[in-house]
């Protein structure tokens, strides 16, 4: 990389990170700009340079947090020996995202909230559940037909587990402090797990 | 009820749907009062005459719609004969809160988006939570005594089904033609019974 990408590549960097505080702070009507170059030490010229809107920024911010799960995800997959392991090593994952979410949570919110006003975002939260749904159903299916676990709707399953782990992150990232997350997770796992397992 | 105590409320009411359409529509912050009184063809006075502030009247939406899902657990509860019926039967009101939900999805995610930087209306949002979260306890508790379900931690599985609920609600209200939610919420239920009840 030159020098020249090298710092083009920082003040996107710093950009992405203004964005993310000026939308927490102020919500995504409220930030602007001319906000987001101040707090980043930037020109205008810059930021039109590297995104064409606000809404071009704030898109970039929810797919940069959502390469973050993939790769997450992904590795606990490659990791994965067996199926009701693997589902436990999940809990670590949403402990994870809870953890480093202290300061993402207005904006991971305002995606939700806005996709009720925006094709766009909707499509975009939308597609990454699919993605996921078809994740787990795949996780399940392994365990199926290995003999792991009993004979249930795949689909069904997957939908549960992604909806637990939906449900978990917000009640996490509203209530940091009501319990311990981590523990909280992996024990509902194992719930699940002993209505999926053969025994 | 008077002639005037019925014309308040109705005028009452007219702001609470008026005001959730300019919520919906515009979002918290772009909503004013001034449009809400149009919507509801009311003037000023009477706006503040009911509600001090857009908070108030925003905040009474949010206290009706917890009034609506509090009556309909409630009824769950005094209606249940045995855990594992009840718990099924909860698909049920899951299915009914996402069918009525569709013009208040918007407002629903506006009160989650809210919460982060309004600490009063994070409090309104924890509250029941703690609340749901003692209602299932207290039911699963019912149901390790009566040696219908087998010994498991009953604040986990209190928080296990409300987390799948939260998720299953957000999942159905972003994607209401994603799955049929009610057949996917019994099927769910259905599995976390498998690890719950004795065998």
């Amino acid at each position: 990389m030159s020098k020249q990408q090298q710092r083009s590549k920082e003040t996107r960097t710093r950009l992405l990170n203004a964005a993310e505080k000026c939308f927490a702070q102020d919500g995504y009507d409220a930030a602007g700009v001319a906000k987001i170059c101040q707090y980043a030490g930037v020109s205008k010229g810059a930021f039109y340079h590297h995104f064409s809107s606000k809404q071009t920024i704030f898109m970039a911010l929810f797919n940069q947090w959502l390469e973050g799960l993939d790769l997450q995800l992904t590795k606990l997959r490659d990791d994965m020996v067996d199926i009701p392991d693997g589902l436990i090593s999940m809990a670590a994952v949403v402990q994870d995202v809870i953890r480093t979410a202290e300061n993402q949570l207005p904006i991971y919110l305002e995606f939700l909230n806005r996709a009720t006003r925006d094709p766009n975002i909707l499509q975009a939260i939308t597609e990454p559940f699919h993605r996921y749904h078809a994740f787990f159903a795949e996780m399940i299916e392994a365990g199926i037909s290995r003999g792991t676990l009993r004979q249930i709707d795949p689909a069904v399953a997957a939908r549960m587990i992604i909806s637990m782990g939906v449900g978990l992150l917000i009640q996490g990232l509203l209530d940091p402090a009501g319990t311990n997350w981590e523990w909280a997770t992996e024990e509902s796992i194992k719930i699940i797990l002993g209505g999926m397992v053969k025994r």
